[in-house]
């Protein structure tokens, strides 16, 4: 088995089986893993990793194959880490039009990543964060992180990108309108896809509205927030869209008002799911190795907070504070 | 302030507004709460814990009110948590039919929760079990816990209760069809609602299909999942979908293949969300006391692994294991 040194030094000459076999070494909580990790830190910071989230039907995917293709006529080199089950960049979508991937699927500029929602237990923002380092640390240019805009996680995941897109379409429901407006507060750049279609006008200014009803503590305090409409299936829009995300990222570099803190924000959130992951960890050991206590909860002997009370003791040696 | 024994008397008598002040307690980790939830837990385990499932759009919270309906016209007390933003029950639609509700807000016999989604970190089922429990030790005979189907932690709140439905409608888009794949296989019961619209012997065949493709060791074993139709607004298939709940139960509590195995696992989840939420809480003092970590990530002179280790070290007195 190679060292930790050999390792990093593959990743950062851009080698993708050892980038592969390493997340999924991190996956798989394997020792070592993380003393790559380390190593590669220092050459990470890089890469601009941008969030695109958005309904199911917000045609998200089509957006994200639009702006690979718009980067990769530039020459820059695209990660996609895809933490969403219905996208056919992860794979998962039983009907969906997985083929339009496929273009990108043997361009060497172009690294796929596909990250399983259900099973994570609460990391998917670790494991997100530890592949986006990967990415950046093999040099590429952008690491797109597409989302399903639903679930608090996925949601979570994009609002620590450095610049997050979310993406919606004229005419949905009143109950997906509702959802919506969790996911606003997270965009830096909002975006109208399928804009040909009847009531994009609306949309766009329902949004308006919305932005100007946005609290003043929200996480991009004045920065200004475009809405850019795309009609991604025939490549609309696209130019404009990376045009104000790059517009968003140049803000944020230049030390505007707010980016410190969400520099700090992200660090703060990267260090704790580190710590909450190695903590799962062990909180599982420890449950497996006192099933006698789950047994006497389940036969309703004992209550599961005194349970909890016991096994917390057994991690951490005295009693937490409750 | 009242003692344990007092105000887990008050809750075990019904008490509205000590039940309420409780929930309060336990969402702000109160010192004394958890006092109460160990002296009402063997008072509880009585109530029929219904979690429902659904697509936004799928009207489940019409399918709910029926519910309540229903089991209020057999003089049930019925409890209900909402988990889901876009439920008219939690308040959350922003232009939702809020007031079909009303007609239980002044019913002594339904008792209406609402959990927010976002800012739980983690601890949704934490959070919703113990509502659970308390509806429980104050007699509720049901309780309905609602959730909206699509991000991870909602279906694993609806996974725990004891009979969960997953509420489905004909002709939704492609996209959304891959969401529901992902939470076909906690449904002990299906519901096809707005089945008067066309498309529905269509969606009633695909769901058949997938259910004979559903993976053995899913976690209802060999256990039939009926599917039945409902027009919720109109009052159509309640009963139906009643007794299929009821008959699910009852196999449950008879001892069936697998019920065991589900007692012992929502035994387990429970134990495992306890130790986590308090090991949560010392993870957040613990980066609060040591904000220079937190600051030197940021400003890239320290990997967040390392500092992921150093806090690790801080919290449980070792390293822990990697």
């Amino acid at each position: 088995m190679p060292g930790a040194d050999e390792v990093a030094a593959a990743v950062r000459a851009g080698d993708v089986r050892a980038a592969a076999r390493l997340m999924r070494d991190l996956d798989d909580a394997r020792p070592g893993a993380v003393e790559v990790m380390k190593l590669l830190y220092p050459h990470t910071g890089r890469a601009w990793v941008l969030g695109i989230t958005g309904n199911p039907g917000s045609g998200k995917s089509t957006v994200v194959d639009a702006l690979i293709a718009h980067y990769r006529k530039q020459h820059k080199r695209v990660g996609v880490v895809a933490v969403d089950p219905t996208s056919p960049f992860s794979g998962g979508a039983i009907l969906g039009d997985r083929i339009r991937m496929q273009r990108h699927a043997t361009d060497d500029g172009v690294f796929i990543r596909s990250l399983a929602t259900r099973g994570h237990l609460g990391g998917l923002s670790r494991s997100t964060s530890d592949v986006v380092a990967v990415l950046d640390a093999m040099g590429f240019d952008l690491v797109l992180v597409e989302t399903v805009g639903v679930g608090q996680d996925e949601i979570d995941v994009v609002a620590q990108a450095e610049t997050a897109v979310v993406v919606t379409v004229p005419g949905l429901g009143d109950e997906i309108q509702a959802i919506k407006a969790g996911i606003l507060e997270i965009a830096d750049v909002l975006v109208v896809n399928k804009a040909d279609r009847e009531g994009a006008d609306r949309t766009v200014r329902d949004l308006t509205t919305m932005l100007e009803l946005r609290p003043a503590d929200a996480r991009t305090g004045a920065e200004p927030v475009e809405i850019i409409r795309t009609v991604a299936t025939a490549g609309q829009g696209i130019g404009e869209l990376a045009a104000a995300c790059e517009r968003h990222r140049a803000r944020g570099r230049d030390g505007a008002a707010g980016s410190d803190d969400r520099r700090r924000r992200r660090a703060e959130a990267a260090v704790r799911e580190h710590v909450l992951d190695a903590v799962r960890r062990t909180v599982d050991e420890a449950l497996a190795a006192r099933a006698e206590l789950v047994d006497r909860v389940a036969a309703r002997a004992l209550d599961p907070y005194s349970a909890a009370d016991e096994l917390l003791t057994a991690i951490t040696g005295a009693r937490a504070p409750r």
